[in-house]
């Protein structure tokens, strides 16, 4: 129950009903769940190449020929990686930072995997990098800090639009997207 | 109750309680609420140039000559005046709809302030409009069908930023916002 109590999103309560509900299956289904965690953890690992998860290496999407090496998006986390693939028709690969920058947690640029990009950037073939990290302070301070150093290789820096989001209600939006939607305004044709 | 029940954003249970709250107060009390309630009604109504809530005709906006007559924001809602006004440095003018197109409710372009507008347009000195109508469905169609009759009045026609809003994470943006920010994605320098 210690561990369960250890996964994020899981409190002492919820963790107290997963280990009742484990206690109620038979030996064997509890055996299943712990093999298929060992097995994840044995098994998935960073890809070598994106920090993307991967069992194989490198991962799918850094061998997919079909998806244009010269378009990097980079992303905090891996989980983003997924997020983007499936609501967006990108067919460039990724790049895995592991995390923002964080002095007051004690991550800074050390912690970050931003070596290997410039490294992908520097080899060549990269012709944009796009910064994808989310749109809170500490990702647009990792984004200012990853955009230095990438000026002056030679590939085109991008960011994600930022404004208004989908649906809903001018009122409910808060006052710093609405200051920036309006100086962002686009011309309509 | 009934009365207060018709109010938006009040059930029955809140009319019930704010009746029993009425009820309690001294009928004085009751009395001034009354009487701000008919003033509001009888004092305040839409601005004739730009249709904003006002006491005075025209409304402030429209007569601050420090303002710039020569960019007009087109809302839906009155109410919407207010927050962009306190969110953003917008020094232009306002011009109010009186809401959306919406055929299956029966809202045609008839029922919105769009002549007005064409008119403040036509006799000149409008530069630019820029269309700030929800980022809703009806906000769009709205904002379409306006960007038609604004063609070759000779204002330039622009419209809110769309993206990210600002904070949180992108994991929890909607698909059609993340696939929207990475096509506008924008060059940084």
């Amino acid at each position: 129950m210690t561990e369960l109590a250890r996964l994020p999103g899981i409190g002492r309560k919820t963790a107290q009903r997963l280990t009742f509900h484990l206690l109620q299956q038979t030996p064997e289904r509890a055996g299943r769940l712990a093999a298929a965690l060992l097995a994840v953890s044995e098994r998935v690992h960073p890809c070598e190449e994106c920090g993307n998860l991967t069992e194989a290496q490198p991962c799918d999407i850094c061998r997919d020929p079909r998806r244009d090496g010269g378009i990097v998006c980079v992303v905090e986390e891996a989980s983003t990686v997924a997020v983007l693939d499936h609501a967006t028709d990108f067919r460039g690969r990724f790049h895995v930072l592991g995390g923002h920058l964080s002095p007051l947690d004690g991550i800074g640029p050390e912690s970050l995997r931003v070596e290997p990009l410039l490294r992908r950037v520097r080899e060549g073939g990269v012709r944009e990098v796009i910064l994808a990290t989310n749109p809170s302070m500490e990702g647009e301070a990792t984004a200012a800090y990853v955009q230095q150093l990438l000026a002056g290789l030679g590939a085109r820096v991008t960011r994600l639009a930022r404004g208004l989001p989908m649906g809903g209600d001018l009122e409910y939006v808060d006052g710093v997207t609405l200051a920036h939607a309006l100086v962002a305004r686009q011309e309509v044709s």
